[in-house]
């Protein structure tokens, strides 16, 4: 490798106003304000008004908000009709990616000003859970359920997903779940999104790329991979041995580390809290198991590599979706469903943020390392002359 | 702005075997020959090999990906019925973009390793041209066109469009067109298309995102804004005061310099033979007209400005498709048409090039300048003490 900066590890690149990771306290910030302090007291509707608007909405705006939401739940009855010619078998995420580009053929156009990119956003949001949740019904042979206009964002998915509308004590664990889920300034998805939407392409374009990006197994798809790890095990007894043995062959434990906290993910601390409360309700072994995973991953990786090592925003979210009952391969999608509110806010700071001029579009640099035969390149000969 | 590394310019980010342009000598190099040697003696299709595998094929190889080429020519029926419900005036890049996505719906999963990535990229190669001229034909409420097995990619997406098989002249036009615009190391597409692909996301999903980040006016549009250019001023003798006000005003001229050609873009010296050809045989003024846009701004800019300006690819590509009769909408498809190729071949780059270990995807830092009260956060108020 001859290049430097790779992975862009570190490289500053633009403002944001959006939010902020102090990795060393471990503390996650939107907007100025601490999650810890919206998990506790804000819905995920106010958070998304939060994040998008730069400010905490007071009663008559978070009205508005909600009334406009709620008004853009549903999704073209054509677009759902167009899921079932899908394999039934296909990925979610690239159900996801597809028909949130296909919006925009649904849907006025964009015009280029900063209020249009407002709405676009609401109706992102809106619809981004009844996609899911459509494609959920309809690969199951199940009849599509219509939002129900009575009920939050939340508890509106659950019930688009089961039919059924879900105690407050579940719809509150979910809300919290999409409200830590919704920002963490720039990750690979968010950065894509900002990289499409540098070059003037619009909300839904600039969204449907970043659910690309979050689809990689190595971003989003990391929660999945943590419940088929915690299947594997299967029971709390088996916990020692599996961690132990996959430690000492070098493998990575999923769930385990992260690139920029350096002492407890915020969002694991409050997601575990939440684990352990539906595990009680439900009576399910899966909180049990993952926190015997995070005792024994941090108690051998001191043992056995010497590392200091805490629990990811996916460790405990994959326990709390299984129990929720909700297939495994939707947990990126409703990660998607969250994290799609922090993508809109920087898709708008990226296309109108008021600082100082700045350059069009995001164009690094390569190295090249391949053929040079000279300045004017390598001997051309005629296909009748290559062997 | 308190960042530096805006819009990555000059950042080194990664190594690349696939081109290199030498932006003073006005080089353009792919997999180590000169665009030039290409041009004058390859097709589109042993271009697109050779970009894809880094080496010219050989006769047999070239007849094996031509075939697997047009096998993959069709596009499902049920995807070609999904686009008539469509908005008419939908933007066909948000097409694109959808329809491409929505291939992982219709075809295979890819399996991780590299034969299955080529594959894909023949698949989505040969698909592309197909996805456009449907949607030309059914939003004009025309019959679609079935591949002709017979014809070259570049004569069989004309026969797509028009019903009709363009003659030799045309053909080779077009063709070059396609050589032209297949690669063009890490502009903001291709880099999306990595960015992307470095989170593991797959060839369909990695293509629709760049494709998002081609369609915004500051990339791919820019041929667009030409011919809208070309349209306004009209005749030749309109061309001089045009563009000596727009100067004078201190406007860009669409088609005119490049932030990295710092001498004749090699692709706008061929096309400007092509578009001078194609004037000779149609008969029409947008040659001549396009002509003297360059020599005007050259002059005027050195005049008013002091700066030495070339023209780059997009101004006379612009003429060229208009005198092909394709509609001024679908030259920024028709980009997408040629450096899909390129797209591909970075994506495969990207996920399985066998240099030194690397990270595993592009997360760069953001500077946070939003509202700060300290570590803790802001005080947070509950909603009914807002203002």
């Amino acid at each position: 490798m001859e290049t430097k900066n790779i992975g862009l590890r570190g490289i500053e690149i633009a403002d944001t106003r959006i939010s902020n990771i102090d990795g060393k306290k471990g503390k996650l910030i939107y907007r100025g304000f601490d999650i810890l302090d919206l998990t506790k007291n804000s819905t995920f509707e106010e958070t998304a008004y939060l994040l998008l608007y730069d400010r905490l909405p007071n009663k008559q705006q978070l009205d508005e908000f909600k009334a406009k939401l709620i008004d853009a739940r549903y999704v073209p009855k054509q677009m759902q009709k167009n899921m079932g010619n899908w394999r039934k078998d296909a990925d979610p995420m690239d159900m996801l990616q597809a028909f949130v580009a296909a919006l925009a053929g649904y849907f006025d156009e964009e015009f280029a000003d900063k209020e249009s990119s407002y709405d676009r956003a609401i109706n992102l949001i809106a619809k981004v859970p009844t996609i899911i949740a459509s494609w959920h019904r309809i690969r199951n042979g199940l009849k599509i359920i219509e939002p129900d206009p009575s009920l939050s964002h939340a508890a509106n998915f659950l019930y688009m997903m089961f039919g059924e509308r879900p105690d407050p004590e579940v719809e509150k664990i979910f809300d919290v779940c999409l409200i830590l889920h919704a920002e963490h300034t720039f990750n690979a998805s968010t950065f894509t999104a900002r990289q499409v939407a540098s070059t003037r392409a619009h909300m839904y374009s600039a969204s449907s790329a970043a659910i690309g990006a979050l689809s990689g197994e190595l971003h989003g798809g990391a929660n999945t991979e943590v419940m088929k790890m915690l299947s594997e095990i299967g029971k709390i007894e088996k916990v020692e041995p599996w961690i132990k043995e996959k430690i000492s062959k070098g493998y990575r434990i999923m769930g385990m580390g992260h690139a920029v906290y350096k002492t407890y993910d915020p969002r694991a601390q409050v997601l575990k809290e939440l684990s352990r409360k539906l595990a009680e309700k439900t009576k399910e072994p899966w909180y049990g198991i993952t926190e015997k995973v995070e005792t024994t991953t941090i108690s051998e990786m001191k043992l056995q590599k010497g590392i200091d090592i805490y629990p990811n925003v996916d460790l405990y979210s994959a326990s709390i979706y299984y129990m929720l009952k909700i297939p495994v391969d939707l947990n990126t999608p409703i990660f998607a469903i969250s994290r799609v509110v922090g993508w809109a806010a920087h898709i708008i700071e990226e296309k109108f943020a008021e600082a100082a001029p700045k350059p069009a579009l995001y164009r690094p640099k390569a190295v090249y390392v391949g053929k040079y035969c000279g300045p004017e390149g390598c001997e051309y000969k005629t296909l009748d002359l290559r062997k």
